[in-house]
């Protein structure tokens, strides 16, 4: 019987993190869940999200997962610890591979990080670079309004880069070299927040380092799929939003079927 | 024995319908339901916001509520009929006070109307508006950055003047002479949506609106409370978002004390 790789987010931004693991891994069935009834996490409280993570792993357990990821950076930050905790199966974050690859990329050892305020004021980024010895400084920045201006599909306007020029022109004067995305929304605003960072500034998107880490523990706990056929995809989602369809694509670069609402 | 008012929204933008309340009604005593864990409304689908509706109506009759006041505009939009059907005590919603007002204050009977990608795409102000002879055009615009930007504090700054011109220009080709905020984040946006309408619209802002409906609704019914004592406020939420303190205040115009968080 096929053991998915099961991943979870607030809402549709985690499948950037689908996308890439199904690059690195397109033998794995992954099953997503979207908290798209729910979402945004990001202004909840630590016990909400808490809570819901609870919840939602329960329901992917019954799935027969033998992996679970959560791809919502402020479920990582407030929730990973109690899911490990609770949960007999490997959890993956994705706060911890996007800090190893910062803490590898960094020159200088200034490393910046963005996210949603749920996730800037849980310090969770913040404590996890400051664990390794060649951080020096980490400057921390809320950016609210990304995720509502991917959304609406301004990543590239005048909105988006007066946007990114006010939540990032403070980060400049830092002296970073390296600024982590702390968000899975993040990677769709790239061009523009690339231009508003000191040039030679590199950007860390965890979805992909997300997916280096599942391929290693795969291999680690012999846990790969070892047939030789695609994996499948299904997602799961407690609410179809408006626009549902034309933001999944943007999200996982490809149409999304097999999609089941389901309730808690 | 007290039967409050009882208003209801998926956030705290209810409390501008509070505000207005209390200043027309000071001896009333209302009950607020902010659904602050499910916060925002205006991306879920029409199932799912009706569910929630019936869910939070029911706790508020617990209090022996006289009155309610859906508060949120996107709930009126999908879950007004519902709600009159299964309830015994009065409905109030925000979009038929918009529209009377919006129908009294047009003088070439074009009138325009702003809100959620629900609300908009519920139809409910267009088709509402359209049953009135001396409307002649009705134009309506979804304006989803509005309701983070006002959560956001920006709601005088480049970017929302930038965001106000890029969503209401379309609008000024229309000849309207009169505007519908209908969404109660957006009077917190008055100045610059003012500035971005050609000179002389009319914003219809349905707080007021609603206050003065449920004066004559309490007359009529002979609800009134006849005490001479200040009504008392209690709010209830679904959680304690970031920066609860002060994002309600900016709506209520007063700080907010009294609170509880409940479960459903």
């Amino acid at each position: 019987m096929i053991r998915p790789i099961s991943v979870f987010d607030s809402g549709l931004g985690g499948l950037t993190v689908v996308r890439a693991i199904r690059k690195a891994l397109p033998n794995e069935t992954i099953v997503y869940f979207g908290d798209t009834a729910r979402v945004p996490y990001g202004n909840k409280s630590a016990d909400t999200v808490q809570e819901y993570s609870l919840e939602i792993a329960d329901f992917l357990l019954s799935k027969n997962s033998k992996l679970l990821v959560i791809a919502c950076n402020t479920a990582s930050a407030l929730a990973i610890d109690l899911l490990r905790d609770r949960l007999s199966i490997p959890v993956i974050g994705v706060i911890e591979p996007g800090v190893s690859t910062a803490v590898y990329t960094t020159v200088n050892g200034n490393v910046g990080v963005i996210g949603t305020i749920s996730t800037i004021n849980s310090k969770a980024y913040q404590s996890s670079l400051k664990k390794h010895k060649n951080i020096a400084k980490v400057v921390a920045q809320p950016c609210p309004l990304f995720v509502p201006l991917v959304e609406e599909g301004w990543i590239n306007n005048k909105v988006a880069k007066l946007v990114s020029k006010e939540y990032l022109t403070p980060l400049n004067q830092k002296d970073i070299d390296t600024l982590i995305l702390g968000c899975t929304h993040y990677p769709l605003l790239k061009t523009v927040i690339e231009s508003s960072v000191n040039s030679g500034t590199k950007l860390v998107d965890s979805a992909e380092a997300v997916a280096d880490d599942i391929t290693k523990l795969l291999i680690e706990k012999d846990l790969s799929d070892r047939s030789n056929q695609s994996g499948k995809l299904d997602c799961y989602v407690s609410d179809f939003p408006a626009r549902f369809e034309s933001v999944a694509r943007r999200f996982l670069g490809d149409s999304i079927t097999n999609v089941t609402k389901i309730h808690f």
